[in-house]
């Protein structure tokens, strides 16, 4: 029975099963080994039970994982097709150079250095052409400088020491130097953003170069098939990443810096109809509005990468190669700014804390002032994305940005009025008023502080300007109206909701 | 002229200099020659002046380069002296595994596969211990996937192909359907999280099984080898990363939340001190206060990746195998809210808007329930900081929760007073005490809600509880009483600014 107990107690822990030692318990009865066995019994009826139970429930168990990950890839797929094409170009790139790598006569001369081409390809093969191209400049530069510092390392230790340890310590000295170096070298911020790949190549070379050296006694000949095998796999990348299909890390950033925008705008407008009309939006449409705000929250890594990727990149699709790609991130940073004070807003809006002032009544008080400034600051940012997406001077947005901030201003007087003009007994409904005027009148700031921020991306990147004021007579307005499109005039006083997720 | 002027517009922008060319040009006319040659004559004189300047002053340049470099190292290993031996550790890691590759008899039967161990050193020693189990779980388990892999697919080509070509085909085939496939695995966010590094090596040694092994014949001795070369390599990283100097990501991420919840303590605490009763703290102190939670707000991919590594790392430092590390970012995302509120507050403090009132008399009005609101949130912070750093029962911070509450409803109905009391002219004053309020009772909720996230943790993970209340008169409270630092008690009533910064 003890014995019977362990084993219920042990399992619970996780030990093995050991019932079958009760048969030979010293001190057990009869009516102990009795129960014991009976438990045992049971117990073991009872593994087997679940064990049948759990392979009889495995084809379906399996069966059902399948399709969960049949169906998460087909979502990945579907979210962004270039994805499908980007593994298309990776298994096109992989199989190239293995095709090089069977092509007897000329590349038997690499052997088993072939296989670094291979090695490269699975490395350096990246998403956009930004992130390949560092990748490429990575490897090669630090194959290039650990093939050097490996070569002369080799020389140093011949140079000073006599034959056979000496030189094997010498080496592993350096070893133990540039190993540690190298290592804290990667605790650089700004290492880690751009050239971690690049160290880790340098001192697997080196490393490679050093050591083999001592051994084959070729080193010169090892570090030039490594830097020419590289070199293959990375142009074969290269190749296909820029001319089959080329994803563009600006361009997407250039995208993202537009749909963060947009998304905002898209509150804001829906904000409007919602909770101050009341009916014009349905709580499914604000389900999506409210997970737009939120995707910006979560943009800041994208943003940052693409960003450094694009600098990397050759002119493409209407960017030059030095455009300012920093501005985006600064632009996104307030974009989020914003999409924080929306989600206080929103949160504010959904909790019981305004619903204690008598709520019709409150409404009709702020209704006009909050609905302007919600559809001005909406549309202000729509002005900007718009500007941003066809590379226009976002001027436009002024006017909007001005217009939000006199309706805050109004709604501020109107809150004052009425905390002057109730009565003590009413005075709690002004703190709602006031309440959302702060953040409205947050929002209202950031937008304007974007704003700013897309004027400088514009001054920077040089945008076209619509000069609509300075000289209507000249015939570059229509060129000026040809580049913006017609939709967004359109937009400007569209007052339904457009839903871009 | 015209030449001349394109010549200067085209430098602007970065064209190459085309000056020798205003010599043939067909249209000139001699006075325009003469203008011509000597702007290109003063252009070339200031080339070479610029170029002999720029070498008069490399020497300084790079000395300077080299200062600010060195400084750059200096405080990167005094930010965090485990850097520095971290990078030994990589180093005596590095020097280690080569030292086997050169002791002759045993290993020479490695060859160049030698080299694999290294790569393996190179590759998967990271700074926490977490983080390299995590590699060298990919590693491991990438490889043997892979080496599986390679050898069925040769062994599926020489089963279904003649002699010859088709071998190839199929194998090349088999290459470009794993490589995309695998390629697109990589776009899973989950597995980019964990397991991204498992699947690069997972298809390079597909590759280079499958391929070397059409060319050698001797695929299992190959994979043999290449497997344990790669178990030597992360062995020793292991060793080394867990005996000596173990930085655990565990402990890291414990120390970070702390840290977090202080922070933003402090700066509360700093806030009732400059703002409400000014002198009290200097600016410097303020700036690090601000500082710090500014620091907060940049915690959020530290905080993940840690996570992230802790679920790998064995029991360490009075954390169990099964810790609930998931819930630490949990509380560091309601922190980081909490710190975007606080963003908002300082903002508004250190803008105009609430100047526009009478400046002193609204603070009298204010200045108690505020004091008392931003002190009582801040010893919450702190009892909560406390409660996981010793890991007990976090109860001892909902006194001050429920009193920030209630401060910050006595500071609305102050304001509500104020509203009905003043007259219409100064009814001006009223906004910024309700704008105020406001943003301190978002504050107040997050501190609310970081509560409940820590009670959950100290739930989750088995935090001891201190148990005053329940029954006084048991041993256990001496017992309890020696967990909590005594400096607990202390701090509560302790009203002078501690900067921990």
């Amino acid at each position: 029975m003890v014995d019977c107990l362990s084993v219920k107690a042990g399992e619970g822990e996780g030990f093995p099963n050991s019932d079958g030692k009760s048969w030979f318990f010293p001190h057990s009865n009869l009516a102990m080994d009795i129960e014991a066995v009976a438990a045992a019994t049971e117990e073991r009826a009872g593994v087997f039970a679940g064990a049948w139970g759990w392979l009889k429930g495995l084809p379906e168990k399996l069966k059902n994982k399948a399709v969960e990950v049949a169906k998460s890839a087909k979502k990945l797929g579907q979210d962004d097709p270039r994805r499908v094409t980007h593994s298309l170009k990776a298994g096109l790139a992989l199989t190239l150079v293995s095709s090089i790598y069977y092509l007897s006569p000329p590349f038997n001369y690499f052997g088993v250095f072939g296989m670094w081409a291979l090695l490269t390809v699975v490395v350096v093969f990246e998403f956009t052409v930004g992130a390949t191209l560092l990748k490429c400049f990575n490897t090669s530069f630090g194959t290039l400088c650990g093939c050097a510092l490996g070569i002369g390392a080799n020389n140093l230790a011949y140079l000073f020491g006599d034959k056979g340890p000496p030189i094997v310590e010498i080496i592993l000295i350096l070893l133990f130097l540039l190993g540690a170096v190298s290592s804290f070298i990667r605790f650089n911020p700004r290492i880690v953003k751009s050239y971690d790949y690049g160290v880790l190549i340098f001192i697997s070379t080196f490393t490679l170069v050093a050591v083999s050296g001592y051994r084959t006694d070729d080193i010169l000949q090892l570090a030039d098939k490594r830097l020419f095998t590289i070199l293959i796999g990375g142009a074969t990348c290269l190749v296909i990443s820029i001319f089959v299909f080329p994803v563009w890390a600006g361009q997407d950033l250039h995208k993202l810096t537009v749909s963060n925008l947009e998304k905002l705008a898209n509150y804001l407008q829906g904000l409007g109809g919602q909770y101050f009309n009341e009916g014009n939006v349905t709580t499914g449409d604000m389900a999506a509005l409210v997970q737009g705000y939120e995707s910006v929250l979560d943009s800041k890594s994208d943003e940052d990468s693409w960003a450094n990727f694009a600098r990397w990149e050759p002119a493409h699709g209407g960017f030059h190669f030095r455009h300012p790609w920093k501005q985006y991130p600064k632009i996104g940073d307030l974009a989020r700014q914003c999409a924080y004070h929306i989600k206080a807003l929103d949160d504010y809006i959904n909790s019981d804390d305004h619903i204690q002032a008598p709520l019709m009544e409150f409404r009709n008080i702020i209704r006009e002032s909050s609905t302007k400034m919600s559809s001005e600051s909406s549309k202000a940012l729509k002005e900007l994305a718009l500007a941003i997406e066809t590379k226009t001077d976002p001027s436009a947005a002024n006017p909007h940005v001005e217009n939000s901030k006199t309706a805050i201003n109004d709604l501020e007087i109107l809150a004052l009025q009425a905390a002057t003009t109730e009565n003590r007994e009413d005075v709690l409904a002004i703190i709602p008023i006031v309440s959302l005027a702060t953040k409205l009148k947050e929002i209202t700031k950031c937008v304007e502080k974007i704003s700013e921020s897309v004027h400088e991306l514009s001054r920077l990147a040089h945008f076209n300007s619509v000069e609509p004021t300075i000289s209507p007579e000249r015939p570059q307005l229509v060129h000026a109206g040809s580049v913006v499109p017609v939709s967004d005039g359109d937009s400007i006083d569209h007052v339904a909701i457009t839903v871009h997720a």
